[in-house]
């Protein structure tokens, strides 16, 4: 009689190694499933590496485009800063490998799920939550959580059981990476007060090593999508991955932030990127002259929860749908081009422009072209200060302060 | 029998010099008033040539201080960036000036009170709601709104009322400094497309020309108020005009903003604000390790409504004495230090360090000393999700997208 | 050679009815147009008296349909009360009537449109917005605003003009009456201690004379659409007047309100909508157990900037389409059917089920069936409350209050 | 040598009574201690109970006043509505009941504190929250929800223990009351679609069987505090139980609620609240006519964060403070008299007067004392509808829906 079979997302490294064999000995036949988010990683060594360690089956998905435009393009369109600093990196790839991982389980009959993350993380409610409202039959083990071994205890066990120990296993970092960019916590970091070391980043340049020479680029968007760099037409994968070069090299992207967690903690990480940093600015200016005022001042306040509910691994929440809506009736006109000046960890926008530009210069001059109303403005103070008015009349008689 | 008095907010510049003159010929003696918020101007020679040209009385306030402990402060402790850029340089001592403006109208039993603004600007709307409320009596008048004439028109009156006409007259900008920063606008500005021009700014060093060699500083704040640079004691005001010569002269600062203006158009300003904006970023990251969650994830909203109430005018609205409270409140615990590197246009927090940090690092670490409950995650995932969950499972049967 | 064509939004009453003799004084030929969004006028009466005043064209437009199905579901799906209390009634028709009054302005190659507000209401602004955004090139005339005139000195120009003087002219009340319901001002409720007069409801029974035995109605609903009344399908419109009837004759719907208007100014108001509440109660109910707690409690925000957004004359806004792409999105799983009792004034909701239903009995009940993981909570408790006991233990040793 | 001591909040019945003597096994010198929120039970008798059944130390601590001027009136003046309707009840006294609790903890030297609360209520994460915060240091025990009984394993434990057996036990409902509202749930309440039977309710008089004679009351506020009814001073304890009798008796304040509770489930509740609505209503109008509209439209944002604040057990967090800073300072001009006619279930505001009304009769009026100026309408319109029109000019020519 055959074993169930589990899914697990595997990564190639010691923890998720560990797992197979330790879900081998809960019983389970191990279905490993490693997801290309951009990453950058040797897929073919992975996806071996699993088999060798003791999976039935091992895939390798390559799900960049899929990330790139459901998922990072949201968090462009919405400027998801977490805390008004993190662009959510993590938080964008774990509902769509939860997604694969459930897709593979339904493929192969499979009856559980297993995820490498330890109990104190967000990534573990994001994988849970995500596979629960995908297939709510599937059971979800979290291996690392449940053995809460010591890092000698576990790698004891992957010598006892003849699991490769990674060369760059004394890395004091644990790290993250996907296209939207690298998120890097732990050693040295865990001190809020000591500044990062250059170890800790790889994909920006210290600014003390960037180009004297700006590079100045022109990024064309259409309907809030970025499809042109240097008038040369992109996919919006191949796009981030160029700014990712070119932006990281002038090392624009790097973020230091010490973060409230889901789970109840403070912690401070270090996260680089530079595509996305450079490209949600972009967007923003465009939407300074696309967008109307009142859209303007709103969209933030949909930005805030859209950002906070991704964070909280909502994505599949009914409210993230409806958010979403909203941001994307928004990007109807939010088409033009923006000229960016990368320089000195700057993404500095210089210029932007539009055919659906708001942005009147026959309104807004000082010359003699001027179209506006000046003794407009009269009668709107008389009434825009009018609340104010009468209360001071009323109760500057009254209160004492 | 002697003619009304008016009060003229008096800059010194051409508009209000003609000022001066042309509110004489409506049958007033105007009595001069400029305000030092900081600017840095010649106080003495404004003061003699509001009498040169014709004002009956000139009054020079040294407002500094205040404007540093009651305007620029709260603008600090609440983050105030209009559209996420824009610190309210102007918007904060348009407040201050009308309050002394009716201050100097009451002992001088004026009538009125002039302003120099144009009626396409947030300016007007800032003085007359201000004045308004602060003493109904007064009538406001608004020669430059009124007269509505030509450059030429106007130095055509100028030189026919011998006025002296300042030398950087054919200056393309339209400028206004104080204490928090410098905004500039109009000329090549207008065209969103086109980047300032190195002339329009003053207080920064353009990123080309700034110091290979970084400065690193450290700032003491003592609930939520900025009380130490490098350890020594500063008063709020120098420690304001010291950081914009230190944080200038690294390029820090730089604001590059198409904005929506209340007046219902958009403009595109450019600003200044090294020390504004070097202290905002070490406040907010002192925050981000004293603040509690909750109330880091809410005070954005308090910041958001503030920013636009004062943006808007409405400073001496009741409502801006209740979200002040929530502000207040909030900085009990905002006590610490905050190590900055000022370099090439950033100013880097890399280091922050409180008595009442709430970051944790026996929560928070991955090693040996870990404090945090892994298990509790499970019950919390369990019960985050359910919403989610029972969503999924009632609506995946029923809802064909 | 012709007169320039001017569209009046003609209601029959005096004001209007002067206003056609005094703009073909200002040189116009005038066309007016009834529009009925189910005040119950006799619009034939109406066309007719045009004319016979001096119209040169008179329209009568049914667009009770579009206002149902446009106006008041957005209403009723967004719970669009202002400031807690008022479901927008004239805010609603009037962008509608605008819209007419272009559409039948651009058939009529006129070059102006007009209405008969004035200066001191929120409809002049709602108009005169909603008018500009759709045509920019119409010119806008308030005549009521611009001859401003005593009741007097208009009467004395309706009797020399021969215009017909309505009979009920000493009415103290100015009313406002569509689908949606009715709204009353002026006269005694002037005075905000004062009870509203009985003279001054006409939808609504007085509690006190309403039936001593309920009806029990079943309001059936599709995608957040009111579809049937006691299983009987029904389209909104006449659902809407079939409610207005029969919640109307149970005294339901009586708001007395003092509002802050868009112009400044708290004014005093009484308001009947008997259909619109009761749909308003009973959609919020089915919601209660439709929508995601997620959904449910940011709702509201929308709702919110919606109703604000309406009320201020802004419906043809971009932002009102972002909201109700929103609202739209939630709608889909808001179908199910609600039991209520009206009764005294009230409209209660006794029972609600859908077959999307999220209230689950076997989670919430309390008997032998309970499905509920009683022990997940204390690990949610322990992380949902660290934040705070991190906090405390910080503060406590810290913080002298 | 001596047990460890324990302090568990007593109520009397069949749970915390079996606590008592399920603690003692546990090891735990049990110190009961009941507090007086205002439900009306015979104390005396209590403290005895507990006493006989096993208590080492029974204290029975009347802390009505502390729940009515410190909670209740926090929920009066923030209008603290969960979901628009729940007054929140029982979320009011858990805080004060955990302080108390923490109170006599320390006082006694114990080093536990227990609450009868299951595992899916809201009421155990307000419980343990609060205590945790007060003093992290005490264990928290949840008897009822670590023994996991069912109720006739319950039973059988009472009996084996000579523990009294309520005669109410075969009540089908769960009931917890106190000065601010009584709520219910269970039973057949548990099917949304049901009618509540009137037996669910007791502080409220069916609709059928109230009065056909109104009672007319005159509220009395100063700076937010209700202090007089029909002119007569009263505690703010006395106020609401004299109204709880007065408007219960006219059957004002009963909910029927499906509500989302923090553990991620829906139930079903139904709340009386007469005194409670009353109060809520007539403050809210007081404050339509004090307060200026820039708080009263951002004030509802502040109340709905306190709300699910309390709500989700987060009393003790410093948002809490801040929140009710901001209410406070609203608070100042809340000064004047309500009249309230109390009949079949309304508690209808008829009038409204206060010596800081900023409803002036002057500006609202139609009449010919009108002092508002109607041509600065024009000005104001073209500046706010500005944004809208420029949006229609560019996009009409470009977007095609």
């Amino acid at each position: 009689m055959d074993n169930k079979k589990i899914v697990l997302a595997y990564s190639g490294g010691l923890d998720t190694s560990v797992a197979i064999k330790w879900l081998q000995e809960q019983g389970y036949d191990v279905v490993a499933c490693c997801l290309d988010v951009g990453e950058g990683k040797d897929l073919e060594f992975i996806k071996e590496k699993a088999l060798k360690v003791g999976a039935v089956k091992s895939y390798v998905i390559d799900a960049k485009e899929e990330f790139a435009n459901e998922f990072a393009l949201a968090a462009l369109q919405a400027h998801t800063l977490y805390e008004g600093k993190y662009p959510l990196v993590s938080a964008l790839s774990r509902p769509l490998i939860a997604k694969k991982l459930v897709e593979v389980a339904e493929m192969e009959n499979a009856v559980a799920v297993a995820h490498g993350c330890t109990g104190k993380g967000n990534d573990q409610v994001r994988f849970e939550v995500s596979i629960q409202a995908l297939n709510p039959n599937l059971k979800v083990v979290a291996p690392v959580r449940e053995w809460n071994w010591s890092r000698e205890e576990e790698i004891q066990y992957a010598m006892d059981n003849n699991i490769p120990i990674p060369i760059n296993l004394d890395s004091p970092y644990s790290i993250d990476q996907n296209l939207w960019g690298r998120s890097n916590e732990c050693g040295v970091l865990e001190d809020p007060w000591a500044a990062p070391p250059e170890g800790a980043y790889e994909l920006t340049a210290s600014l003390e090593k960037t180009p004297d020479i700006h590079d100045m680029i022109e990024i064309g968007f259409e309907n809030g999508v970025p499809v042109t760099l240097n008038d040369i037409p992109y996919t919006l994968t191949d796009l981030i991955l160029e700014l990712n070069q070119l932006a990281g090299k002038h090392g624009v992207g790097r973020i230091d932030h010490v973060e409230n967690r889901l789970v109840g903690i403070k912690s401070r990480e270090v996260y680089e990127c530079p595509g996305a940093i450079t490209l949600i600015q972009a967007h923003k200016e465009l939407e300074d002259i696309t967008l109307v005022k009142e859209v303007a001042h709103f969209k933030p306040v949909i930005e805030k929860k859209l950002t906070e509910l991704i964070y909280e691994g909502l994505w599949f929440s009914p409210l993230k749908d409806a958010l979403m809506a909203f941001i994307k009736q928004t990007q109807q006109t939010v088409t033009g081009t923006v000229r960016v000046k990368l320089f000195k960890g700057h993404a500095i926008v210089e210029g932007r422009k539009s055919d659906y530009s708001l942005y009147d210069e026959k309104l807004a001059t000082y010359t003699a072209s001027d179209e506006f109303d000046h003794s407009a403005a009269v009668g709107f103070i008389s009434l825009w200060g009018l609340p104010t008015k009468v209360s001071s009349i009323v109760n500057q008689k009254k209160v004492t302060v």
